[in-house]
């Protein structure tokens, strides 16, 4: 494995990828090939060998991958190996959406606690079982309940002084969907959710409706000499 | 500008430098070298250079991006400049968060219409002024309304359904929250949001501490000679 830092949009696209073989493996299929991967999910084949190539060599000339193999591999790199044990703060709509979404289980995260500062909220509970606690209570509650990550769900005003909070009870990923840019101390990881990007990418293609119309390795593939044409420095 | 098509990751990356280039204008600065703005944002500079290289000759020797030319470049190139009308499908808490998340109106997003099926919100108003209407009436709203993106907030059952009513409207551009894979016809594009994506990166980041202790241009800056360590084919 190389030691240079890997980006969020590289282990954004290991999610994907695993994504994609866990449809392959329900599905029956044992191997794939790179290109094989990319068409069928519409995604870069040179970019899946770069990504891959990144953490070793999962690759066998005339075989492609082995579905199985690089899902394990894959599941082991991302730290999905164990549970990781989740809690909410801010049981507004976005909190109590977050907090019955069910994709989140399916993938190894288990909602373990959630919190809000509303008297007419603490001591409700949801669906799942689970009550919603007083913030008052969280540095004691997410040391107990072994939470590794927090959501921050709560208005943009509230977030820093949550995220102060969190951090102060050692939670060291957030995940924040309030929209404003959070400040976190060296060793903690805040990923903030901007709902916004995704429109804009929408916006986009609008704008731009020819550019959906030819996939990268199709063209890759007619205009080989593409490479020569680059951009100057 | 090129022709070959550019990636959902790129056009994700121009909305993020079109934010740090809010903020800096708004910080009064007029000049910013992509070093600089990759120090202060803790992004890639050699990603910058690329992905803003893409789209014609920004930078200028010497100097490098004046701040309020890039700013409208990339406003232009992700077609931002007009107001782009959206719906929301779906009233339950993640439907009612999104009608209410201020973030969308700030980045020239304008919620022009909800619908649900269930009698008991039809006719409801929010804080926004708007209604909630009935999804028999999508089609009618969408076109009087100029509805160009639908956003998807029904439970995974009914998302498929809803986006054969939405696309039968008209409607090109849908962003789906449902946790399931939809599939679009030529010339749609949909978009899901997979909110355990997030959570994976932080689980990456949990799973290998030291990752981020060390920032991509620090370790370029230190060890030019990294790239003759490439992986091998």
């Amino acid at each position: 494995m190389k030691t240079e830092k890997i980006s969020e949009l590289t282990t954004n696209r290991l999610s994907v990828y695993l994504r994609c073989l866990n449809e392959l493996e329900a599905a029956g299929v044992e191997t794939i090939s790179s290109q094989a991967l990319a068409e069928q999910f519409n995604l870069n084949s040179a970019q899946i060998r770069k990504d891959l190539a990144y953490f070793g060599e999962f690759g066998v000339r005339g075989v492609g991958y082995y579905v199985a193999d690089l899902r394990q591999h894959l599941t082991k790199i991302l730290g999905l190996t164990e549970k990781r044990r989740v809690a909410i703060v801010g049981m507004g709509n976005l909190g109590l959406a977050l907090a019955n979404y069910n994709g989140f289980s399916a993938h190894c995260f288990e909602i373990a606690a959630l919190f809000d500062d509303d008297p007419g909220k603490i001591g409700t509970r949801l669906q799942s079982g689970l009550e919603i606690q007083s913030t008052q209570s969280l540095r004691e509650v997410i040391q107990r309940e072994n939470v590794e990550i927090v959501i921050i769900a709560v208005p943009a005003s509230a977030a820093e002084r949550v995220l102060e909070m969190v951090t102060a009870a050692g939670v060291r990923a957030i995940l924040n969907f309030a929209p404003v840019h959070l400040h976190a101390k060296p060793g903690v990881k805040v990923k903030t959710v901007d709902l916004t990007i995704s429109l804009e990418s929408l916006s986009y293609f609008l704008a731009n409706p020819s550019e959906d119309a030819v996939s990268v390795d199709s063209r890759e593939f007619l205009r080989p000499e593409a490479g020569a044409n680059g951009a100057a420095g």
